[in-house]
């Protein structure tokens, strides 16, 4: 490591000759970098590997002469002069005051993030996907496709409705035939009901929601989904579409991929007008601005983080970009690397 | 494909009896997506098929019976009960009534994403990497390191602003020695500057920033950056960091990557004090915010697109869940597969 103004004398001396020698070579004189005289282009040089806070304007310097460097015709000269470049690329970076070493990395986010887990795949690490995604963009058919391609379990909004309408119609045979019978052996449903209690079933979880006294019955909904959420991570690989899953799965410091797919206003008020057969640009205009407002309210509601912002996801996907399939794909080939190591 | 009602039918009762068998596995009356009788669930299905606009709420129904069956222990079972659902799947899928045909893709855009271009790249296909990013989130450090190892010219504001710096002051030598010769022979620099209008290098169309009477400076400056920015395209591959860069190659229809890189803003924050040794909070923060408006403005302005919004990239990246190394290596990974048919 270069630590004192001789050493950095040095340096710059050579990064000026290489200046030099790049201008000697391609004979323009607006290819100079330093068209000064030496003695004041070195004195600066230094100075600034002296006193800059960061290395960006040096480092773009250093960039330029590369980028002309990379011009030269002559294939023997421009290896020498790449050569010298990148001995002194790596010096000017290894300086103490001219780069920082700290990286933006968040420990906390990447243990959580399943894309970084490559190496520590263990048999106790489940595949979680997170997808958040705009109404049209076709990001629900990601999902599934998805599920489907990779074999593990599909969650959406309406799996989680349908199992609720279910458990309250059966929750009312269940009151009825309480009404002709208390005994727990007549009515087995209620009996495992309350013997299962460590190890609740999805269906026996969702169950419960309507137990949740005290909570509007939307708060007692969203607090169980994430009970339960967090209750499969533990057990199987699955995608779950919307629901905050990657706030869940955040706060809950559980190893996940968060995605956001999402695509142009323009293209999703087309797709939404192909969804909906016959339906008006006009009245698609209206239902995606409407669904926006309600899905970003729902989310940010529940996470204090604000829904679509590219930062609080891992990745964002344009899906007008790749179209359906290709979104899959694009996921599956980070996947494919992501779980090499699993097997 | 489907179009009869009494297919339809068949199918219906195909599904229920699936959805039947896996409720006879797993013992369960909770397990039963389909727990009326017969008849009545059977006449159900059929109406949806026969109606619904689109085919979520079905498949969603059939992504809830896959997922309880995976969960059959029996592995023959399990495997017979699987192999029903995923033929019931794609007759399910190919209903005209059921699901849409659309995709979301949208050509334009599809094209001009190199990293659909595996099959399509040609020696004339450049490999242009756009990169936007919000400051302190190491993205500027991505793009460097990316270009060093691609091995392709990186551009960035400092860049450009420091050619266009060493132009002018080139300019005046230039109206110096005009002063006291205007023979172009005797002025090299001012007579290839007139000879080759055609070609014009790097150096030669920054100097044409200045000739840009009736606009102001930043707009001069922004549209002598779009026009290089076409030209270079035609000619190399590189990676330019921010600029409207990705605005540009669009409305000129340029096959290109287009990415952004950002980052929680508490982590940005802590960047930034990082970059700035001893900086404090309040003033990393405030400087965030300006600039954050400031880069926002300067793309708006531009492009009429919304700046960070993420449906205007093809990707964002969160590098917090990274770290800058991870950051290039996330997108080479891309790349390699992107260009693997280029050879």
């Amino acid at each position: 490591m270069l630590n004192n103004e001789e050493q950095l004398r040095e340096l710059a001396e050579r990064i000026y000759d290489l200046d030099a020698e790049v201008y000697a070579q391609l004979g323009s004189s607006l290819g100079r970098v330093f068209n000064r005289n030496r003695e004041s282009c070195v004195d600066e040089l230094v100075n600034t590997m002296l006193t800059r806070p960061q290395g960006h304007l040096m480092r773009s310097e250093l960039a330029l002469i590369a980028n002309m460097a990379r011009t030269i015709k002559d294939k023997e000269e421009r290896k020498l002069v790449m050569t010298e470049y990148n001995r002194i690329l790596q010096e000017v970076m290894s300086l103490p005051t001219s780069f920082v070493s700290g990286d933006i990395i968040d420990p906390e986010m990447a243990k959580l993030n399943a894309f970084n887990l490559q190496d520590r795949f263990s048999s106790e690490d489940h595949l979680i996907i997170c997808i958040s995604w705009t109404y049209g963009c076709g990001g629900i058919d990601v999902g599934f496709k998805l599920a489907d391609k990779l074999k593990i379990n599909y969650y959406d909004a309406e799996i989680f409705e349908a199992v609720l309408k279910r458990l309250e119609a059966e929750k009312d045979t269940v009151r009825d035939s309480i009404g002709y019978s208390s005994n727990p052996d007549l009515n087995p449903n209620l009996a495992s009901a309350f013997e299962q209690t460590k190890s609740l079933t999805l269906r026996q979880r969702m169950r419960e929601f309507s137990r949740y006294h005290g909570l509007s019955k939307k708060d007692a909904i969203f607090f169980n989904q994430s009970d339960l959420l967090c209750d499969m991570a533990r057990k199987e690989d699955f995608i779950i579409m919307g629901r905050c899953g990657d706030a869940i799965m955040t706060n809950n410091r559980i190893p996940h991929i968060s995605i956001y797919i999402t695509a142009p206003f323009e293209q999703r008020v087309r797709h939404t007008m192909e969804i909906h057969n016959g339906m008006g640009e006009k009245k698609a205009r209206r239902l995606l601005k409407h669904l926006d407002r309600q899905h970003s309210h729902y989310y940010n509601f529940y996470t204090s983080r604000r829904w679509g912002n590219a930062n609080n996801y891992d990745l964002c996907i344009n899906s007008a970009s790749y179209g359906i399939d290709g979104t899959v794909e694009f996921i599956l080939r980070m996947i494919d690397r992501g779980v090499k190591n699993k097997k």
